[in-house]
């Protein structure tokens, strides 16, 4: 077997970034070799890097992080015939079994025996795209149109991820939308909810600079700094007393005319992860509405669930996409005047493997040491 | 007005139930005046009997009880074409506003104007159905067909919960059910369950006798008595290690075969409100399933959301019905061989007004005296 | 019962429309009673105008026609608390038993007992709008923000139509939608078509100049002008040759980009009720896609409906609207910057019932004397 | 490569079938060897027989028929842990492309790159299943039960497409439902809506012996044969009466308990693709009912079809399955009492591939030549 040689970002305990070079093989014959060229940090890469863990999920052999990239074909299996050298592509990541109950259905995104890139779930891990370059099966790497930069490709997989929960939300076009949690994934959720059509979208968050980020970029239409109690809510009826008295003000806020009062909603999009944001999801949205739980965070919640199903407001799973990238790409392509520019939220760039570790210091940041908000942090990595 | 003397049974405090004197209008243009012949008793009118509110919800003026009702036709507004005296019908007592948005597409159990016999929530509360007579909505009143009972009629309301609960949870013919509670709500979902063509239905309770009963007379294939711990688990993460217990133990169940192992289920219908029933409830279900909170029970409960959550498992809730009694007393005339009989469900019954506080004692044990399982207390109040 | 006189536009038979004075009596408590200020004429408007009929339906009573209005509140009734003198509401006309199955289940707009007005399918004949005041129930006025003209409020109507079909499409944002037929309805499924976030729409129709309208005014990105055949296809193979030609100059067009080849459509919107369209419409859509019939037109079509169901595409019928009113006027207050401005569809204004017989005249034209383009008609009947 | 040499038996023109050895291989990685035991004859298959044609797709080389078909595994690929040798299996014959958009969202059967064993629409063909052994992927092999016989597993094929049919009509328990059509198809389409609740099941042939076997055996509550004209309709409106004319007496049936009239269908599934009981199922099905079109038949039909749209009644197309022969065989072996016993379709049976040609000749008649009624002709092959 002939191949080549490359250089990857390699994990090898918390905080233990090494480069080191991989042999890789030629692409198989359904495969392509992609030159990764941008890989967007995330929540998940942050934790393997901190703790060599993530959550429940220990990682058990050295692991290459990286899962939001972009890249451009540099050679192409024998049996590929839809892509060419010098295309650039999005590369969705997860392969599923895809012969299992679920992957039929077209829900391979909870395929039990799914291989993700940069998880340590599966074992030997799946690596992932901080590396010179990959072979992945030519299906699961989408072209991008001449329009979009490669910055939109790494883009892609977490607006996947919004526009997944989005679909699974049954969002009407003129329905109300709460967006909990300002970060990436949570703006991207505004995004797909402007762009279907709701009428108002709220979006809150403890952090003031992101709520302005988020107004005057366009995501949002209205917008809470959630309070931080001066004292910390100990008891279970103090924190719901907390988590009721932010869903009034959600639900006081004024629309752009200042006058309609918005109410509550029909969506409420949960990316936060945490505790207090579920219980004020829960109150702040309408009798039939849903709540899509989509940040990952606390394991285990005290919920005043009840509240919930006696108005027939469900909680919805999410967890990654199926059958998004495509759908992603062509928003991103269609120049529709409702979507604000994605590409703001990369507010940080770091060029090549050997700054990885820094990228990950400053992905690790709410502002960065000058004082600017930390969104989405990029790993540049030109040929 | 002319009108009519009735007695009413009427809750003036805590066990506080007293037989009355009423006077009862003439029927208006679109309603028809109902003898009403047997009313069942719910956990909510348990509740309001002996606390004289039911969670949150006090009551403010005396109360008849009484929602799950069925009677005979004995006058006829003057605008009410369809029925005639004589004849018999069940009684959906839950009037909607019809004008709001909920109503308008249909779901007009989350009407936020909804009026409910027996329930305090609204004031002046809309008074139940244990009373000689009552004025009624003709177009709320559902014909029963000669076929069906008093007892049918009555029992058509926890049914209607029941196959609501079902449509609301897509269970596809083919799939396996859980059902937690063996109570009547949990048994008549797991009779909606067997006839939409469920593969598989579990039920799981901590007493045996019910566990018994819902197989013998058909309602499941399988079953588990749920056991006790000796040692109450005091921590959050015992509490989650027991609910994993009891979730391992349902899914090694076996089929009726002896051979087969049931696993997963792909629909969970938690009828407690317990909140280390809806723990195990997270951990039975298979991805992409759902859990179905019908049980009201601990409005605040600590869950493993994120196990819900990352295999895309949803908790839906589900409060009554809407546009099911048609459907529910077709079903019961229906004939369909997978439907368990549903009259067995009443294993208790008090002749006359007078004997409501009997029955309501009755139905507050899971036991009468003589050791007999209580399921459903009927009130049977023939002329 | 005091009342006040009125006037109102009186078909008495084909072209005979007179102004009448009519008693009016004062509102219903569950009533308002509102001075009509602006009415679009309809193609079913102008059917009963030309032929005293409308397909299989005679007039049998002097009617008044309209049904596309709005208006100002003058005089509410005792029961009527959300609307006052001075507001402005969209009048929807169509009033349903509200209590069958499908009036319950949301689906009215096909209630076997509704009361439309305009129509003369139920007896005595439900009058239209075109008098200057009616009384009407206050629940099925719809109150437009300040923002809005009275020229929306009337278009509110016709935008209800295209909204409910695009709903039964299930249109996804990023699909391809093909619209045939680019008169007001074509054009405004078009317009709801894009806020809810299609990716490419085409437009088609035998007009060149409502094709230039659609392209020139953001109703569509693509357009076809359908060549009328010089010798007319007679043997259904020909037909059928012609309107497959016609789908594959459809799927042949280039989009914005001028380079992107357009493709099949996922949803194709029938608006001309004409047989040739939905063989082409037939052809033109992908597989697992849907027709949407929304064009009344010839009754009995010969169509090629194994190409239809062997690639499942359905045919799925839209008749009128339900619970749309609410929505429609939502989205045009929202500066939605995708929807079109719709009140260019209003090319032609007539003022005061006297010229109501003129209105029809030219609404019977593509093209009026001048050689400008028909689209909309509208009626103003100001104090 | 190694192989074995199996028979086959070969279409080489119209009833050309010749028994001819062929060179298997032995199978590839993913691959298992089945011996086929049991093969249902099709309507399709039929075509090829007689026409050398099916509709306008021609046989382009020799083509081996067959596709409703059960057998035994004799052989495991490398690759295939999931069966083993003596595994009795029913065939999934066709194998989608599986990566494109349809494939990934589960509805591989409209696949544009499907290619299906004994159909001729691919080139080279798909080898069909009347020969001695094939090699087939694993995965689209589904185990049989013990409790299952292998005529079960050949039947698992229609069923599929019948509870295909039925999951896309969205059928509610409780619904009426009115199949045309008693062949093999339309007794599975009753069945399948039977163990679904259906309230009422109504089917209808011309064929009264087939409509008495319907009744008799349990897939159907009542049934009509459909007069035949004595004088056949020739004009367009001469038809449409016929067809009105059946679908009223369809609609005054009575139900089992001979009062209730049965009323319009809300499903209605067409098995016979005859335009003129398509147009029966535009005039039976009742407002927001849908019409399954099953029946391959008439390729261009003139219909009512603003009957159909004005009352929102879709047409529905039905092409094969997707995901279904594992429910199918879940349900065969459930021993559900609503199901009525399927084995009995198969009224004539042949043996050996010798027999083949003799098997056409019977499953082109209605009846043998005793006179007794064919519905299922199956050809074993035993070892």
């Amino acid at each position: 077997m002939s191949g080549t040689e490359i250089k990857a970002s390699v994990l090898h305990g918390a905080k233990d970034l090494r480069v080191e070079v991989r042999q890789l093989a030629t692409p198989a014959a359904d495969e392509v070799q992609v030159a990764v060229q941008a890989t967007g940090l995330c929540g998940s890469d942050l934790h393997y890097f901190r703790h060599f863990r993530n959550g429940p999920i220990e990682v058990r052999e050295p692991l290459t992080l990286g899962h939001e990239s972009a890249g451009v074909v540099v050679a192409v299996g024998s049996a590929s015939s839809t892509l060419k050298v010098g295309d650039r592509v999005a590369l969705e990541v997860g392969l599923p079994c895809e012969s299992c109950e679920l992957c039929r259905e077209g829900r391979y995104n909870i395929c039990r025996g799914m291989s993700f890139r940069s998880s340590a779930k599966a074992y030997p891990h799946s690596q992932g795209t901080l590396q010179e370059r990959i072979n992945h099966p030519a299906r699961w790497c989408h072209k991008l149109p001449d329009t979009l930069s490669l910055d939109h490709g790494a883009i892609v997989e977490p607006l996947s991820v919004a526009m997944h929960a989005r679909n699974r939300s049954g969002l009407k076009s003129g329905s109300t939308v709460l967006v909990l949690g300002a970060g990436a994934v949570g703006l991207l959720c505004a995004a797909a909810s402007k762009v279907a059509g709701a009428k108002h979208v709220v979006i809150a968050d403890i952090l003031e600079d992101r709520v302005k980020f988020a107004v005057e970029n366009g995501f949002a239409d209205a917008a809470l700094t959630v309070p931080i109690p001066t004292v910390r809510p100990e008891t279970v009826e103090d924190k719901l007393a907390y988590a009721q008295s932010v869903a009034e003000s959600l639900k006081n806020l004024k629309a752009k005319d200042g006058q309609e009062v918005i109410g509550e909603s029909a969506v409420t999009f949960e990316c936060t992860g945490v505790e207090s944001c579920m219980q004020t999801a829960i109150y702040a949205t309408q009798p039939g509405g849903k709540i899509l739980i989509i940040g990952m965070g606390m394991p285990v919640q005290t919920l005043p669930i009840m509240a919930a199903s006696l108005k027939e407001v469900d909680l919805v799973g999410v967890f990654r996409y199926a059958n998004m990238y495509r759908e992603a790409i062509d928003l991103l392509a269609s120049g529709n005047p409702l979507l604000p520019n994605v590409r703001k939220l990369v507010t940080h760039r770091f060029q090549g493997l050997g700054h990885v570790p820094e990228a990950f210091d400053t992905a690790a940041k709410v502002k960065d040491d000058k004082g600017d908000l930390v969104i989405k942090v990029m790993v540049d990595m030109a040929d």
